[in-house]
């Protein structure tokens, strides 16, 4: 019997930070799919299990938590996996989380939709050039920080390097090149796809046409 | 002598969601001001206190610490103020700042920035309405949100409220108006203006032309 259930589909690259987190953790998870593209998160019984509209949502017994940061912290404690050692380190953990939500995942994710999903629709051109400029300079902050640094927020990999991740292996999916527009960030990148257990987020959830979970 | 000390400038939302809560816990406090306009989070120096090259940053004793969240989670335990009354409350707490922090102050301050910063670039016009999009849409999940609440994550005002309400004080800059498209909304906001030593932005701190700091 699986231990929990992850609300998710393939293109979520926020819910894929908490499915990559249970299947590294090796946990008895289930994913549940969530139909986003046929209006799914816009129904009153998604609104029901989260008021925010938005994947991932993370059953275990009778708690429901959703927000990716909120679930990877939840986890780290459950799972005694990828999370602080010292309150200092906590902090740091978490500094890096709000400013992957506020600026890395925020741009990205969303210049990506209108890349991948909207790409038939002319009318906002310049959000699309927009976002993606503010994605790039994102990325340019986390390449520089990954310099001289092995993962993002200690000597260890942590659930901060999970959050960062998380939209950066759909590959010719973003509006930046990796490694070409920041090579740091993709041999960091590589190390994560090194870890025990790690899987693309198209093998992880469901929803691809092609791939997805067995 | 101060106990703090904020790095912030009048017209960021973030840095106004720290200075809040050192305002209404009658924290000794001082603004160092941020010469946002002029290129200073750009400079080395202030590089070398953030790297992230944001503003706010929090001095306390030897430690700094930047991202409005961090700070606010910090400054709850310091000043045992707007913390949680346990974890599940923590989470909920942490839920709607990161919530906030992706989707409300992202394309809220984003869009003002088009608005209000560069209204005489016509280089991004679909920017400026796809934000505008967005930044309404995050305020409905709100509304709604608050339609039967007092505060946005427990039956008290917390770091959650101080979060979410940052840059809604900043009437007549914004994609959006209250109480017009969000009364639920609006009612709220007066009860975070209404709380003992409540200052608007402008008058809290350093760099509006004709407010500001005593």
């Amino acid at each position: 019997v699986p231990e929990f259930r992850l609300h998710c589909f393939a293109d979520s690259g926020a819910a894929y930070k908490a499915a990559l987190m249970l299947e590294l953790c090796a946990a008895r998870w289930e994913p549940v799919f969530v139909d986003y593209f046929n209006g799914a998160t816009r129904t009153p019984e998604f609104r029901a299990l989260n008021e925010m509209g938005e994947a991932p949502v993370l059953e275990h017994g009778d708690r429901r938590l959703s927000q990716s940061g909120v679930i990877l912290d939840y986890l780290s404690s459950a799972l005694s996996r990828f999370g602080a050692a010292s309150a200092d380190e906590r902090r740091e953990i978490l500094r890096w989380m709000f400013w992957d939500n506020h600026k890395l995942t925020s741009y990205t994710a969303t210049a990506r939709y209108l890349l991948k999903v909207q790409d038939t629709d002319a009318a906002d051109p310049g959000a699309l050039a927009f976002l993606s400029r503010r994605a790039r300079a994102a990325l340019a902050i986390l390449d520089t920080h990954l310099a001289a640094r092995t993962w993002v927020a200690s000597d260890k990999p942590t659930i901060a390097d999970l959050s960062c991740a998380g939209y950066l292996f759909y590959d010719g999916e973003l509006p930046y090149d990796l490694p070409a527009d920041a090579p740091n960030v993709a041999r960091w990148r590589d190390r994560i796809a090194a870890l025990p257990g790690w899987k693309h987020p198209y093998d992880l959830m469901p929803g691809h046409p092609s791939r997805g979970p067995r």
